[in-house]
Formats: C-alpha cells, structure tokens, sequence
C-alpha cells in the first residue's frame, strides 16, 4: 500500500536474478529452450524482502518441482520471448500466495517492453505478463482472507506469463461465480484503466462526448463498455473498416476509419464545439490532435506511446519521432482554454493496493451486473507466444488477446512448425511491400511537392504514417 | 450558450465605444470625473449583435437619464478607476434584462485587469467588474423567465461595476430568499470557480486531502467550505498566521503561515504522500511545487497567476519572472506520475451558459441549506473603490470584499478625502522602507553568500519573495 514499495520490488527482482536456479530442457516443444532462469516474479512486501529465505533450506521434493514459463531475454522481436522451464519450488514470505495459472493476458506495455520501451519491466532475463487467472495453490504466513482453492484473477508489475506465480494476496482478486478463467485475465489491465481515466480523471458524466483510439483493442472495448455504463454518452471510435461493425455494436456511435479519414474532422462535422474527454493511446501528433479538440472543461487523458511501435523491431525513427513530438503544455494555455491534461499507465500504480482494489471492485460488480464483458479476440499456448504478439502488433485483434497455460497438442505442434516456416516468407514479403510503398510514397510525395504548398505535404505524411501503423 | 458568443461580445463592446455618450460632472463627489464613456457592457447575444438599436431612436426622457459608473481609464495604479455619470438610457436587446445594481464583487481578476494583465477585459476606457446583485428593472423582448422587480445576482465578462447593466437574461440567477444582496454578489465568481475546479477538474471524494492557497481570499474560503460538503477532507491552507484563527473556524485543518515556514516541508510531514488535490492561484515557482507535491491520480489546478501582482502598478520583473517560471509539463511526466494538470478561470468560460447555470443552482441549494455562506470582509462605495482594491492587493482582507452602489454621506467624503492623503503618505513610507529592505535583504545575502552553500541562497530568496508578496 506505501508509495516505497516499488524500490523494493526492484530490488527483490535483482536478488533473485543473482540466484540462477537449475533448469531442464523441454525437448517436446520445438520453441523450448532451457536456461538458467529467474524464479516467477515475486512482489513482496518490505518486511519479507528484508529476510530472503536460504537456498540451503530447499526439500529435496522442490529439487523435481518444474513449471513452463515465458521468458524475455533480450530486447528485440518476437523470438526473444522464449518457452522455457523453471525449476525448484519457489517459497512463499509472509502475505503472498502460490497461484496455478491458467490464463494470461496480452497488452501494449508488454510489446513495448520487449522492445525495451517500457521501463517499469525489470531488464532480461524476465517473465513479462502483468495480469493472469488461476487457482491459489499455497497460502504464505499472514494470509487470512483467501484459501487453497480459490479463483482468483492477479494484478501484478511482471511475471504473469508462466505457469506458477508467486504474488501479494492483495494483488489478488476472487473471481466471481461464473465468470471464465479468459474473462478473468482479461479484466484487469484494461478495465481498470478504462475505468480510473474515465470515471477519476475524466469524470465522465450523462451527455457527454469520448473519443477512443484503437476502440476494438483491449483498453478500447472497455472504455467503451464503461461510457454505455453512463446514460448518453456519445462514443467517437477509431478503428479500420473492418472492425467497424463489430465497435458499433460493442457501443461506439461514430466509428472513424482513421485510415481513409482525417478523424479531427470527423468528429468537428458532428461535434462542431469538440469533446469532453479524449483517451489518447497513441502519443505524439496525436496527443496535438486531441488536446485541440477539448471543449472547455475537457480532459486529454494520455495513456501510452502505441505511435513508438512501427514494426517487430524497435523502429529508432518512430521512437524518437514520437518522442520529437512529445506533447508539453503550458499553464497558461491550460488556464486559457479551461483544460486538464492527465497521464495514466497502471504499471505506475502498482503500490497504490487500495486504489486499484477499489477500482477492481466496481468493475467486478458490473460485471455480474451484465454491464460490461471483455471480448476475447483469441486464445494462444504459450508455445505460440510469438504469434500472439504479432496479432497485437498488426492490430489484427478485435478484443483481448489471451495465454492459455494449457500445453499444446503434438498434432498442433507440427502444425506450428509448418506455420511459422510459412510466416517467416510472409515477414519477409512484408518487409519487401514496406520498402516498395515507401519509394512508392516518395516519389508521390516528389510529385505533390511540386504541386502543392507545404502545409498539404504535411498532411499527406501524416496519413501516410496511419497508413503504415495500420500494415505493421 | 455557443462558443462563438464571445466574438461576438468583443465585436459588440468595440461598437459600443465607438459611439461615445453624453456624461455630465457630478461634482458632489471628489473623486467623481465626467468623461464621453461607453454605456453599460452588454453581453448581448449573437441575433442582437446582428440588429443593433440605432441611436435616432432615443426617447427625449433618455437624454435625462443618467448612472453613475466605475470606470477603468488606462492601466495603471489604484486611481485608474475613476467614478463617472453615464448619461442615456441604454436599450435593450432581445433576450437582455436591466438590473439596478445593489452591490458587486471584487475579484483578483480586476486588479490583474487594472494592471492590463488580464485580456478578458476590453481595453479602457471600460467599465470592469465580473459580478453584482440587484432588481430587474425592464425586460428586453423574449425574456419570460424573469419579471420586473425579481431579485437577481449577475455573472458577466465586464461592466458590473455600475449603478445600472444591461446583461442577457441567462447571466441572472434568482436570489432565494432571504439572501442578503452582499451574499449574492460575493457567490457567482468565488463559488463557481471552486466548485467546477473541485467537482469537475478535481473530482473530490471523501477521505482525500486539498492544497488551498490564499485560504482566507474569496476562492479560498469557498474552497474551504465546499471541500467541507464532502467527508473527511483534510484541507491545508496558506494564509499569514493573523488569518489562522478565522480560517481554521471556516473549516482549514492545517494552516499553513507561507511566510515563516516552508508550506511543502508542512504538508510533507503531516501526508508524506502527497495531496489528492492541488488548488494554484498563484503561477511561477509555486506551481512547480504544487506538482511535486501530488501523489498518484492527483490533480494540480492552476488558476490565476497571482505572483504577477507585486505592487500597485505592473511590476516588469515579477511578471517577466513568473511568466519565466511558468509551468510546463510533458505527457511522459504526466504518464509516469499518474496526474493532472488543469487550467481554470472562469472569465473565460463565459459562453459556457449552461454548464455555469447548473454549477449557479448546486451552489444556490448548498446555501439555502446552510452549508456554504460567503464570509463579507467589508463593503466599500464606489467611491472607495481605491481602497477596496488596495485591500485586496494589500492581502488584508479575510473573505470577499463588496462594493455598494449607495452614495456615500456629505461627513463621510469629508473624512474620505483625509484618510486620502494620509495614504498617500503611507504608501510612500512603504515605498521607502521597501527599498530598505531591499538594501538589508541584499547585505545579509552578500554575507550569507560568503558562508553558505548556493542552494541555501536560493531558499532565502525564496522566502524573501514571500515577505514581499505579503507586503504588497
């Protein structure tokens, strides 16, 4: 619950990075690898951090104790996050719990962070994964309200993304009757930021107007679902074409393909006085575009920096184009146009245990009220890490996108390899079509220069960048 | 209601003065000039703007017709508003009501205006005051909702500090019952501003913890009291020590004295965490470190740039130094904090009607219901509208200060013109043992400089601005 808690954490993480425990290989799993590796990422509190239990002190049965799990281990593409296979049963301090997953979820810091664009995951090796569902398996000391047995969906820093977990009890939630392994571990991340940024910073209120950027991924669906929650809420939704129907009938009233349309004038048309709430996902020029469309008394809420990720890789351009264009503002303009800018990221959050399950509890309610329920776009193996990314990545997914710890079929496996032979030709015809379109678009930039004044260049490269977010 | 009201408004103000009007001398008062100046500030409406009256239409009764009226004749010091007689009945738009004034508000607005650091008010020769009460004396066509004799408090750009205003029905509120005519001027500016940067921008919520600068000013002691409608909030509060008594009765838990201690180091030990909410009237350095002392999902709300005003006229370098220290923030710090940063003032939310009529009826009931209450510092003729303002600049007053547009008694104008020159002589000892100061304040730093380290310096300078400002 205290603000010092982090520091803790961080430094918890290191110890245990400085203990390599045994691992065995996997031969089963074409993508297995074995290494040695961290144990699952323990948050605990200061007073356990302060006496690690001794290795010496391990039962010979934690010696044949093993659990899959998703490692990074370095900064760079898909096939840096590696299957592979811890060992030894991790120990439990006081106020933790031993949690056997069964589902994990997939979101935008995780892809940023194996690009080594999100600070708040402990640098390789790491299980990354901020949320998940599973059964608690073990209770540590000081542990009164939960019990072997329960469902509980976990909200934590990192670590999520493997088959065991070893957590605070109060970064657990109980799931409630009913309610799927998948709903779980799609509800945290997205939910509760959706929700403190509409109803904490944004204040959302009957008749009032949201704007939400990629609204058919995660965050999207449920801003989305939370501003139908408040009566007459006009939702403004960019997505591709494609995606439209589906956003329509998920609550969005104006679905902006912001691929073929200049959204700012989509919403101008139909709003001529602006927006009382933007949620901007994206960063850079977009976060301009937003904050131009507040009426008085609006908000921007700025949650992420989606405009960094152009490609596998990290993209230096795109990243240090966003950063170029990083929004700043003034007081004066601030107080001049009656506005409020917020930043919100979760991973920031993690010490505020009390805000969190405040928020945690609304939606948990909601959600057995009927109000809101996540969309799972997908579900993947761990095995298939890899392709679970990139459906991310190429916004391919329409809703949550979920690991499922459940090991892959042998059938299914041969599949895979077959598969990933065939998306490796893919990537690289990608990477040829990316290059063709950029000469292409050169050489009609070339042309329009001649044409037309500078202003319209400008225009014309800042669709063609949506055009490019879009194909990565 | 539309956001291109306020064009028009300007537009209409610029033709007003184009038609100077008759005044005549009222030679009974002393400070009383009589000068061509423009009619009362009419906020008309856009259709009205479109069809002004022509003036061959006047009645032969209107040219007898005449109101005395505050008049701002250049930016400058105290004796830049000058009390005049208007001549001419003013007419009336559609949609426009006339209210003979009882009394107005003062607001820190005004003195920023005077100085010429507040561009809402149209340049001089113009009439100032955002606030008054009164009684509907006339309708213009169209306005049902009002009748004559009703008593009304008025919320408008301008032009308020007059005997007589022609303002849109919609800038006037019923006065309930009971409601004295100081209350009702001393409401719409303090209160509105509170309650919207509280309840819209802050989002306040029971249990959370208020940062209120100049607690015992109008805004402040609003803040005070409506923070005090909401469960267990902790409000600190800055005033000098003289003002603790009063401002911890009107609901301030912690008050703070800026001048002899270090309002963040206060705050710090009693919430190490921070605040929930931040209110910053004051601009500069503050502001800086009103950010620093939010904690996660806390909002900072700048206001007003009160540090600008140093001393009775323009002050170069304290307004070339807190427009150098102006608070700028970026969306990464925004993100990685999990905070806010709003901009409020309500001079320009003017076309916002109907989002200032709902705040006006909230406040309206809390009133009736006896759970807020303006506290009246003193009331002032418009003659002694140089002592009302140096007041206010003076930081002497505890609660709003109000002017009446009764004339001032033959014996009190005789003691007036006494008290006059004295001041005069007053304000030159202040000058002189402000240079005094200086001087002293220069040779301790010299020697400080000498011992200590240069942080430290920079703290006495800090402290040294905080006398002055009290000073003032």
């Amino acid at each position: 619950m205290s603000g010092e808690d982090a520091p803790a954490q961080q430094q918890n993480a290191e110890e245990q990075k400085q203990q390599p425990q045994e691992t065995k290989t996997l031969d089963e799993s074409p993508k297995t690898e074995s290494k040695p590796d961290p144990p699952p990422a323990s948050a605990s509190t200061e007073a356990a951090a302060a006496t690690p239990a001794p290795a010496a002190e391990k039962a010979p049965e934690e010696d044949t104790f093993s659990y899959r799990a998703l490692v990074l281990t370095g900064y760079g593409g898909y096939d840096k996050v590696k299957l592979q296979v811890k060992k030894g049963k991790p120990t439990l301090k006081s106020g933790e719990v031993m949690v056997r997953v069964k589902t994990c979820g997939l979101n935008f810091a995780d892809l940023m962070a194996r690009q080594g664009l999100y600070e708040r995951l402990p640098s390789p090796p790491v299980t990354p994964g901020m949320e998940c569902s599973g059964i608690i398996e073990a209770l540590g000391e000081d542990v009164t309200d939960r019990k072997v047995g329960d469902k509980v969906l976990v909200l934590n820093r990192s670590g999520m993304w493997q088959e065991l977990v070893v957590v605070p009890a109060v970064h657990t939630f109980l799931m409630p009757e009913g309610m799927s392994f998948e709903d779980a571990a799609a509800l945290p991340v997205n939910y509760i930021t959706a929700y403190l940024m509409l109803f904490d910073f944004g204040n959302l209120r009957p008749n009032q107007s949201v704007l939400v950027h990629m609204a058919a991924g995660g965050v999207g669906i449920a801003a989305t679902q939370l501003c139908k929650t408040v009566n007459d809420v006009t939702v403004f939704g960019t997505a591709s074409a494609s995606k439209h129907e589906i956003i329509s009938e998920g609550g969005v009233t104006h679905p902006i393909d912001y691929r073929t349309r200049d959204y700012v004038e989509e919403i101008r048309k139909i709003n001529p006085k602006g927006l009382d709430i933007v949620l901007d996902p994206l960063g850079g020029s977009d976060t301009h575009k937003g904050y131009n469309l507040l009426k008085p008394m609006g908000k921007l809420i700025s949650y992420g920096a989606a405009n960094m990720l152009a490609g596998q890789k990290k993209n230096l351009f795109a990243v240090a184009k966003t950063w170029y264009q990083q929004f700043s503002v003034h007081t004066l303009s601030l107080i001049q146009g009656n506005r409020s800018v917020c930043g919100f990221h979760l991973g920031y959050l993690d010490s505020e245990t009390e805000l969190i399950a405040q928020a945690m509890s609304v939606i948990l309610d909601l959600y057995q009220q009927g109000k809101i329920k996540p969309r799972i776009d997908s579900t993947y193996h761990l095995e298939q890490i890899g392709d679970a990314m990139r459906r991310m990545q190429e916004r391919s997914n329409i809703g949550k996108i979920i690991l499922t710890t459940e090991p892959m079929k042998e059938e299914e496996k041969k599949e895979e390899v077959k598969k990933d032979e065939e998306k490796k030709k893919d990537d690289k015809k990608k990477d040829d079509k990316k290059k063709d379109d950029k000469k292409k678009e050169e050489a009609k930039k070339d042309e329009k220069k001649k044409e037309e004044p500078k202003k319209e260049d400008k225009k014309a490269e800042e669709k063609k960048e949506e055009v490019k977010k879009e194909e990565n």
